[in-house]
């Protein structure tokens, strides 16, 4: 019967020049994958978009193994096992890993596909790629653990109306700080406020000179950045930043189109980081993987106390992960960006 | 008797525009400092001068007040008292602190004046401007508190041949680490390796890029930085960081010339932070100072224990002053640059 049915994939068409495009990537027509003893076929149910996807696409050396031409592009999901010959995986359980861009995907439950079993009994099963996902754990270690911020405090965060953005600003608020999200349009200035409880955020795509906006949005200087964007959105926090303040860097959006050969050239901080004192620390969240059930146990929890609202931005079939992928690297999404696959059965 | 002596002092002339140059400063005639009820009179023996003072001359706001023109130049120095009406202060002792550069000085033992007693039984008095000093201190807390290297990590230090970089080399063979210079000359990388102690050198000066360089003198990639530049040569490391590596931010000789009109623009560091997970961090010793009895205490051991060898490079009357100062910035100097302005009596 699923021999009958299609498995569309995603494939990596040719290494992005500068910034990724849509025509970077094709759809395709797979074989249903076979499954042998010990593995299990999964249907994927959504699909989650995220920044890190760049720097997998880059030739350079990067973290972890990349992806390349004719490879199927690599994403994390939310899968629904429909067959199985794996006794610790029954068809109808969800999981949760890093399984690539098709429909459906044959599983062995190794390391490599980074698996874990989601109750949607106690979110639905796409929170698993946001707040209870890396997205809300990213938010959660890289504040907490890097940026130190104590009530009383202000945290700036760029890509603030962002999945990861909107979740930093959320545990700010918890944490008694100002939150000050940087975004790129008017809308988002209403929908972070708003919607997302920043007490102020600042449009860096205004005729306002950005260190001007934030100096008025920070009357007691900055001390704790959460960079998600790099470049000089980063660059105007320079003149603001308080005694021992922390830069917790995050991501790299806004200079996500460099490469080897055009390199990052601004302002160094170096002066600042000096007289200053500032600590600035590289975050990937993959370095808390043993500490990730504290950050599920306390993220879950706050979202019960309705500490942690957020919102997402949908588009509908996986032909359009491509384009899900290209909408967030503009800065087009409000909220977490996601693609639904397929219904759960 | 004592006023019929000269008080000579070097005063700041001018603000300096780009890199201080002697003509910033001048040497004045001043009458000799008369001292009242709790205050004592002392003779500056040795000057210190030393990066931080291109910060002091600066306009903009700093970590501490500077001095402009009309101000006697701020340094520390080693005096010794020749009179005094303060009960705890008897002529023959020997006081260090951030006196200025002036022959004769009227003191009152506050806070302003950083007033420490030396013992000159234990070590030469300016030994106390340099290894048992700021310079050691800066070198024993930026490494061990911030660098935190591990025994077979490999330290890398700009101006390595320098006061505080080879104060840092030394740590580092101490700790067991593998110890890499930056210098200006091909005699400086001969002095750092025969006489400092240090496993390589090299010369950011020579014809090979510095990356290249590095990449030799440091096979097992780079642990820990100790930046006393900034600028390209920092710049030059970039590739070359192991994961989790530490960035000491101490000085920015390579860019003490730049202004608020002319900015430090260069390679920013954002990706590789970020990758690697970097942490960077700036350092000031000013904030050890309730932990300075124990690094003098070690660093003493380390010295008479023969771990702690260093070099001075000695001008000779306050005239030179200016000059001593313009020689460190010129990098000219090989080990601690200072200014003998009298012998003790």
């Amino acid at each position: 019967m699923l021999s009958n049915r299609t498995n569309r994939q995603i494939k990596v068409k040719s290494r992005p020049v500068g910034k990724p495009k849509e025509s970077d990537f094709e759809l395709v027509d797979a074989p249903l994958p076979e499954i042998g003893n010990g593995q299990f076929l999964a249907r994927t149910l959504w699909i989650s978009v995220d920044p890190y996807m760049v720097g997998r696409l880059r030739a350079e050396a990067n973290y972890v193994q990349g992806v390349g031409p004719g490879d199927v592009m690599c994403c994390f999901s939310v899968a629904q096992i429909v067959e199985s010959q794996h006794p610790g995986f029954r068809p109808g359980e969800m999981v949760h890993g890093y399984f690539g861009m098709s429909e459906y995907v044959a599983l062995r439950g190794d390391a490599a596909e980074q698996i874990s079993k989601i109750d949607p009994a106690l979110a639905p099963p796409q929170a698993y790629l946001g707040i209870l996902g890396l997205t809300g754990l990213t938010a959660y270690f890289g504040l907490l653990d890097l940026g130190t911020p104590k009530a009383g405090e202000t945290v700036v965060v760029s890509a603030g109306a962002g999945a990861v953005g909107s979740a930093v600003g959320r545990i700010a608020k918890i944490k008694g700080c100002r939150a000050v999200a940087i975004v790129g349009s008017d809308e988002k200035c209403r929908h972070a406020v708003e919607d997302l409880g920043f007490d102020a955020a600042v449009n860096y795509k205004s005729a306002t000179p950005l260190t001007e906006q934030l100096r008025a949005a920070c009357p007691k200087g900055i001390d704790v950045y959460f960079d998600n964007t790099g470049g000089p959105i980063s660059d105007a926090l320079l003149p603001l930043y308080n005694t021992f303040a922390r830069i917790v860097i995050c991501g790299r959006i806004a200079i996500a189109h460099l490469t080897d050969t055009n390199q990052d050239i601004g302002l160094r901080d170096h002066s600042v980081i000096l007289v200053k004192r500032l600590r600035k620390f590289g975050l990937i969240v993959f370095d808390y993987a043993d500490r990730y059930p504290e950050g599920i146990r306390t993220l879950a929890q706050w979202m019960r106390d309705g500490l942690m609202p957020y919102r997402e931005d949908v588009l509908d079939g996986i032909a359009n992960a491509p384009r899900a992928f290209i909408r967030l690297l503009d800065g087009a999404n409000i909220g977490k960006q996601l693609v639904r696959v397929a219904d759960p059965e």
